[in-house]
């Protein structure tokens, strides 16, 4: 990875919250990087807005059908070369004219371009987890074997690989993932039984998307941090823990061999992350509003309720059942979460999809890229029926 | 600095708190560490004891009037060598068959040892803080001429030397030094007048010596920290803040200018920072207690209250006068400090000696290390004066 500026950036998924987020960094940053590539899933107007203000070679709109709008919005810009469809997503990912490819796509649909991507030799900043949890093993085996930088952006990793800086030598005794517990801590199953959508949309401490608003009111997104943890970091199940700490003050936190730990702390501000991985190994000096413990007094730390909510537990028994079962328990989780937004099912109910998922779908201990792609397939396929006899 | 092991470790002040956990770290590490050279100030029977078991190649024995007893119980020993006094004691620091000198002597006593032994380009571990809070200037001007490394195993500052490892092309924002607020946090001034010697050496969370603890309860210990932390660290005066932190667990932090946050945690237990400082880089495995958040849920942060504890407001003061004043500070310091455990004194007189001390003797704005030793002469004389008349 070149460690020098100008970075030239792709970014895949530049419409959602972390692709707006990385072009105010990139914007608040002059001169530190260029923008090669962007992709959107389908807000095409965004995308193209995005496209007149930073130029890029090429942007990709996923919904083919919004192709000539966006075609045709850029037409007065021939630099900005337009593509559309999966295919073309994937082919941007690994092209020569980028240093960094930032995956800020939501969901299984990051893989096929990260590995894309990391077969290119491109450093990943690692916004979509879901790459991980999918398939974790196939990636790292992937990432060194083309030694390329993966750098987390998810602020929980992104602490945990702020705090290993310059500790190589020093061996991980066990990492503290922190979760806020989101906006039914403290509930009782009875009580997750009838939360609504709406209330599962206000997160107390983070302005995220609605899928992963929702993965963290109902802990799965902790549960896809651990497993992406296990991978980043390469870490035995048993090392890893989460407290619940509602403040999202403190990122995360590492114990070293001598029993020390090191946290990164800061406001819940998803630009630091983001920034943190665009510029490694470099921390670039910026005016984000700074943290002050004259405003938080107190910092709290409890245990998390794994009865109550199941998904966590369901995430850690998918992590050490292994092979294909974390791709399972994600899959299963995207149709069961994309359901609740419909209020096709409760809130409750998404567990249930998982797990009757898990105990579904046939296991395979060792998958290739081709068996995670079969898996994630048959799993929607039960899922979708697992909601409709919800 | 040799990073590998064994490390030849010459300990001075070895009798006392930090002294007898560094051996205790020492013995916990079997094949790690060699004793080079133990000194005492004045405690021959546990020094004997310690180089029988240790068989360093010298002791040094402060209190010359108990050379002969210590000589006489080692005799048996002739591989150990016996010596007394300051001169020895400096002469042993620079010696050539050491790695490491762990500086844990209390108070000024410390500075010259210190010199010597960067001097003779040996790593520093500095538990004596007063070296640099007397002779910041001269002796960072010293360790770069010799381009020996200074690792501190004070808690606070060690954390902040953990944060940084990694980070040496980011430059420092500013740093928060926890204090713990000592046994009287929260009282007035009226109470403070009240308190005794008996109280002001319970600490609430460390087991330190008579010296540091009574400079803990008064806030003094946390004013010299802030002058070290300048120096080691090598900060502006507005880049330090003081944040009171009751359960002693965070133990400092560092705020990079990207505005992220790094902290060390841990039990406070000064075994830790000691073993960093003679195992860095290397973090060595060991049995230490393991922190726990169920074991603290809650952790509180607040602002010290500089108007009953006006030490630290002195020590900010003495700090942004440099020159001679924290020479001046930490000499007065030590004299009202002994007064009060004789019950000479009271409490908030001691801040008195020190800040009438301040006003009275010469200022200085270049010092030379002659000029150190006469201003630490000058204001015992002073303080021993004001104590006298109080």
């Amino acid at each position: 990875m070149p460690d020098s500026f100008p970075k030239r950036v792709t970014l895949l998924g530049s419409t959602g919250s972390i692709g707006t987020q990385a072009l105010d960094v990139i914007r608040s940053q002059p001169g530190r990087f260029t923008v090669t590539a962007l992709s959107a899933h389908s807000n095409a107007e965004l995308l193209i807005q995005q496209a007149r203000e930073f130029r890029p070679a090429a942007v990709v709109i996923g919904d083919e059908a919004k192709y000539e709008t966006v075609k045709a919005a850029l037409a007065s810009q021939p630099e900005t070369e337009v593509l559309a469809g999966a295919a073309a997503l994937a082919d941007v990912a690994g092209r020569d004219d980028a240093d960094v490819v930032l995956t800020a796509m939501v969901g299984y649909a990051g893989l096929l371009p990260t590995v894309r991507a990391i077969r290119a030799g491109k450093t990943i900043a690692l916004a979509n987890k879901e790459t991980l949890v999918v398939a974790g093993q196939l990636i790292t085996d992937l990432v060194k074997q083309h030694g390329v930088g993966l750098y987390p952006v998810d602020s929980e990793h992104s602490a945990i690989f702020q705090c290993l800086v310059g500790e190589e030598q020093n061996p991980i005794e066990k990492i503290i993932l922190t979760a806020s517990g989101g906006p039914f801590r403290g509930c009782s199953r009875e009580q997750l039984a009838q939360v609504t959508k709406a209330q599962a949309l206000k997160h107390p401490n983070w302005d995220m998307g609605a899928k992963i608003t929702i993965d963290s009111a109902s802990l799965m997104n902790k549960g896809l941090e651990v497993i992406e943890a296990k991978w980043l970091f390469d870490l035995r199940n048993d090392q890893i823990e989460v407290i619940v700490h509602p403040q999202s003050i403190v990122h995360s936190l590492v114990q070293f061999e001598d029993g020390s730990l090191k946290a990164q702390l800061g406001l819940p501000d998803m630009k630091l992350p983001i920034q943190y991985a665009l510029g490694y190994p470099q921390r670039l000096p910026n005016t984000f509003p700074r943290f002050s413990f004259l405003d938080y007094p107190k910092l709290t730390f409890e245990q998390a309720d794994t009865s109550a909510f199941r998904n966590l537990g369901l995430a850690f028994e998918a992590m050490s059942r292994a092979g294909n079962a974390p791709c399972i328990l994600n899959a299963a989780n995207e149709i069961a979460v994309a359901a609740f937004l419909r209020d096709e099912i409760g809130f409750l109910q998404m567990s249930d999809v998982v797990e009757s998922s898990l105990a579904r779908v046939s296991y395979l201990a060792t998958p290739t890229l081709d068996d995670y792609v079969q898996t994630d397939y048959e799993t929607r396929r039960i899922a979708r029926e697992l909601v409709g006899q919800a």
